[in-house]
């Protein structure tokens, strides 16, 4: 069975509890848009594609509760997290069908369905790009958890393995939160995807001494440009990629391009709590006298990315603001 | 009082059990060579000069017991770990000693002095290049831990604080053994040197930002041609400060270089257990179906060290073969 990272049914939104994974398998029923606002905040759910559908499926339980506007539901859910454009799409999305009079369910599901079904497309036009690869690196996840289903990252290298291609993953753990070691060692290990868990400090190693063949990763939030939002450490992987002249892909749906956005210099990057780094499952690993820094993600400029993988295509960074003027005109 | 990683009297070498920081300081008192070897081999001592001096006091201890040859003793305490050249250099000069019939206490004393000497003229010739630097960044431990006393990388921060420099250090946690959220950050929180404990990934966000001066660590085995061993993750951090035009500097005391080796091609690169990565204090963090791989060290090449800070001075890399050629012939 496919992993989801949530599903909507009568009034209640089901999270698969990531912060659990993979030692337990918690499913969390919400019932109230603030539930499904600390999910996100509290990253029981993550990952930019799924937080979009989580906070759609949040209106839709504001809605229900029948004491919220549209405008304050959207304005609560994104409060929740900075960084992923995709909660901002997803919560727009909703307060606009919700304003207009509209069946919120219908249109929830509508907005998952979407996300899902680019995601598939994500993988059908980056499958040929690992058809004859056999080592990738990824980083964080960007597998089904992170979008619901399919993933970002992980779907070109899903659709690539139902075509015969024999891939070995390398994973990076992703400190803090070993969102690599937890949920897509997790995923793989699910499908008998053959992989290795690496701390991240490993990764420019395997790079260097061509043990790397291509790296994939998702994304938070793409600019006009090409720079891009991606949890903490992507910006090195990105450098050291490149250094050792590998390519370097990112994968996303539509709903992470922030058109809107010409450059990454301005996108708010997220700094989160410094326990997060000070403790290891609630133990002081830090001298008691130590402070901690803990910026959840980092920007790559463009120059670093070989292509974005979207559900329309391989797009290389320089032609990516004539795509998004091409499916801005096509969706007018 | 300053650190010390370990000390010798009448037959008993005490280490400072570096498992245990920085929750609890516990000495362990050794009077077997197989006791220093076990320190060594389970990182109860670690760092490269500091596991030479351990070596050599271990040999007296193997000479003490009175069951060992010098060659059987030597061998016994290389066979501990393979990348540092320090354990090599430590256990050799002790070899001769014990085989020419020399005082082997008065000879490790004297093998421990030289080191914590060089280690202070590290101080002082890197310190300048800190007078007008904020911020560091450093990786590992490179500390008073790692080399007995006074520290590598470490050392010239500190005499630039005694000459009124105001610091600020970056410390990479250093996964998978988080030398730096514990080591590095005990030694920096005992002298109330402002630090943050960072996650190895955010290293580059900081780099990249602007938020890092420069960079220096220490080494574990560093060529003719400048390549050098560090911990895991040091080449990621010199490619990204090079991509950042931020300064790069190694900090080493002579038995670091292996004047022997050409490049840092052969170097041997110790790769660790796995549960290293795939726990954490004791504890599954990833899906018991994943595998890992733990390389202890990578590789970086010359090309981006700004400097070695020597004993003797700051060297650029292109001047170290001539350096290494001129110290050879002075000690000779």
């Amino acid at each position: 069975m496919p992993v989801r990272a949530l599903w909507y049914a009568n009034g209640v939104l089901s999270i698969l509890d990531q912060r659990a994974l993979p030692a337990r398998v918690v499913v969390r029923k919400l019932t109230r848009l603030e539930g499904a606002a600390e999910a996100i905040r509290t990253l029981a759910v993550r990952g930019a594609p799924a937080i979009g559908v989580a906070a759609a499926y949040g209106m839709v339980l504001g809605f229900r509760e029948g004491r919220y506007t549209p405008d304050r539901a959207a304005r609560a859910l994104r409060a929740t997290r900075p960084t992923a454009v995709d909660l901002f799409v997803g919560s727009e999305v909703m307060r606009r069908a919700w304003s207009a009079g509209e069946d919120v369910e219908r249109a929830a599901d509508a907005y998952r369905e979407k996300i899902v079904e680019e995601c598939h497309r994500i993988g059908i036009a980056g499958a040929p790009l690992f058809a004859r690869t056999r080592r990738v690196l990824t980083h964080c996840n960007a597998g089904a958890l992170a979008t619901v289903e399919w993933g970002t990252a992980l779907a070109p290298l899903r659709v690539a393995r139902e075509r015969g291609a024999h891939l070995f993953v390398w994973v990076d753990e992703t400190r803090p939160l070993l969102q690599g070691a937890r949920l897509t060692a997790w995923e793989l290990a699910r499908e008998r995807i053959p992989h290795a868990v690496i701390a991240d400090n490993a990764a420019g190693h395997y790079l260097a001494t061509g043990q790397v063949d291509a790296v994939i990763v998702g994304a938070d939030r793409i600019a006009k440009n090409g720079d891009f939002a991606n949890k903490i450490g992507t910006y090195e992987k990105a450098v050291v990629a490149r250094e050792n002249g590998v390519p370097f892909y990112v994968a996303a749906p539509w709903s992470t391009f922030d058109a809107g956005r010409a450059t990454g210099r301005s996108i708010p990057v997220e700094e989160r709590a410094e326990d997060e780094v000070l403790e290891f499952a609630g133990a002081r690993v830090t001298p008691k006298r130590s402070r901690a820094r803990n910026p959840a993600f980092d920007v790559t400029p463009s120059r670093y990315v070989t292509a974005f993988v979207t559900p329309d295509g391989v797009v290389r960074p320089r032609r990516l603001a004539d795509a998004l003027r091409h499916r801005a005109r096509r969706s007018q």
